[in-house]
């Protein structure tokens, strides 16, 4: 094992599958982005530290972070934020330890959890509570604290509000996990997959609305049943229909929509009077959580039974497996989680 | 003088002429509000009350206003917005006591002040200082408040901060009057007329931009001017190409862009990206202040020299030289306030 000045060495145990690797992958985004490693929603242990590495040991129980915390740039001296400087975004894709058949293989995120062992900037990783199960906790890696976080910490959700969760995959899942951990009095569900609503219930959705079902705007239908629209509404699909309704279904006044789904092929538009009629648009990334601060806190809250994780996951695979992972999630297969135990041998073409 | 239950006749002093007035005018957007008497900035003293008026008697100077507010819905209740219920918005248009040769003419806006008299319901005036010039203070009718609580109320600028101002009309001045009553540090005045810079300067202005002088987008521009975008931006145009530059010439991370501006013709547009990067989109009304709340507080704020209202005075006119004001207006042969002292005769039409 090569050692790099400060990096460390991470032995993933477990990652889930994230609709983001799925949108790397197959719906060309980043052409310039491959080949690579993908996964980004993993947990493992510090296999070896090298120089300058003050914060971690061989043992630690860890979750790489796709947004780093360096602590010293502005963005981090910032708690109005959890955006990281360019400088410190994530490992470069560049400075891939990825190789393959002697060609340089990039690292997707700049933590490339579809694998036994990534390397990792010591700003990009999280160490957590020595109990926590990493099958489980991985999930915090990205899409459970990204839903949830968006309604806590972005949105800022009220105690006694309404809300709507557009897009009950596991990132709206774990935003209705937020909303009713905020105190919302009402949380409306809204999927064109009316499957996807009983396990919504668990996780504390009130109302359940199919825009399938309805020949008017569901802007318009969740109006009607809130007396003006919702206080908060969170997208978490990643469409810009979907996230121009999602704030037009907002009250006027102080209706706040978050943009927690990912796309960046069109633009989203709405018409003026929706925001001057005070409705505020904001996006969250990673749930606003600054990294290495808030994930360890997130497995504390796991580890307290204050969220829920286990609820998330659907199906327990091997890392070889992983492209039936992906089929499951490319035909909307799955209503949450798929996540790997990864078995510790060395995959065909990584050395 | 017809007495109405509940209303106050007004008779107007002094009003400002606003681009909202042209918009109706001109651009053809209300084609169901004509014929109307127009005119919304203005200021007055109170000729009689009608029976079961509470606050007011004759011989108050107060302020008409276009958003009333009543104290009593879920709207004025909540302290996070000055917009009214649908009901306690404004005079209804067909409420008006206005007409011409046996015919109703509308009510613009719930006051119509380029008028001697109007009537008005005791929820949408504001009470102010008996020693208020009317003819100065009636700027704070709209524009002075909307674009000053813009930065002060919505955007909530912060000591330190960097600001952009896009377009300075009346609305963009006193938006810049805003950022620097609140503190800021450097406040960018954008403006595609460079007369208008020597003006903003008076207003609070450090730094100013010709996007014409500049190749690059104006986005990119002040990004390369302040270290990655500014703080905070207000859109004072009404323009959604503008409203897009001014949300992108924020900073990622905690940037804020208001938009301020109205129009109602397109869709205004961004990347999601821009808003998942962590910039937040809002919008203001009449500055986000409670009307008869903030009015007051305004005006008091102008005797004790705390914001400037003469500065934005370039023309006195009287009511018979309206459609000339209108016409420079029009043509942008103004950079700020028009308005007029009323002559108090009877106009011919209105009776």
């Amino acid at each position: 094992v090569i050692v790099y000045k400060m990096h460390n060495i991470v032995i993933i145990v477990a990652t889930g599958v994230c609709h983001t690797d799925l949108y790397h992958l197959f719906e060309g985004m980043h052409k310039d982005g491959f080949p690579s490693v993908l996964g980004h929603e993993g947990a493992g242990i510090v296999e070896s530290v090298g120089p300058g590495v003050t914060e971690f040991q061989p043992g630690d129980k860890v979750i790489p972070l796709f947004i780093s915390q360096c602590r010293e740039c502005r963005f981090c001296k910032n708690p109005k934020t959890n955006q990281a400087s360019g400088r410190h975004a994530m490992m470069a894709s560049a400075d891939s330890r990825f190789t393959c058949k002697g060609k340089k293989v990039l690292q997707f995120m700049g933590t490339s959890t579809f694998s036994q062992y990534t390397v990792m900037n010591q700003i990009a990783i999280a160490k957590i509570d020595p109990t926590a199960p990493l099958d489980k906790v991985c999930l915090l890696g990205c899409g459970i604290c990204t839903g949830f976080g968006a309604a806590v910490n972005t949105a800022k959700v009220e105690p006694g509000s309404t809300c709507a969760v557009f897009g009950l995959g596991a990132v709206g899942l774990a935003a209705v996990m937020g909303c009713k951990s905020a105190g919302a009095k009402r949380i409306f569900a809204v999927d064109i997959n009316p499957d996807k609503f009983e396990k919504a219930k668990v996780f504390g959705a009130t109302d359940f609305v199919n825009p399938k079902d309805h020949d008017k705007p569901i802007s318009q239908v969740l109006a009607e049943m809130t007396n003006g629209g919702v206080d908060y509404s969170l997208e978490c699909v990643g469409n810009v229909t979907v996230m121009r309704s999602a704030l037009e279904s907002c009250v006027k006044g102080w209706g706040v929509s978050v943009l927690v789904g990912w796309t960046d092929l069109y633009d989203v538009a709405t018409r003026p009077i929706q925001l001057i009629a005070g409705r505020t648009w904001k996006g969250s990334l990673f749930g606003g959580f600054k990294s290495k601060d808030g994930v360890p806190q997130m497995v504390k809250a796991y580890l307290d039974k204050k969220v829920k994780l286990d609820e998330f996951i659907t199906h327990n695979m091997t890392l070889g497996q992983v492209n039936d992972a992906i089929e499951l999630m490319k035909h909307g297969k799955w209503a949450m989680k798929t996540f790997f135990f990864l078995l510790l041998t060395v995959s065909d073409g990584f050395k």
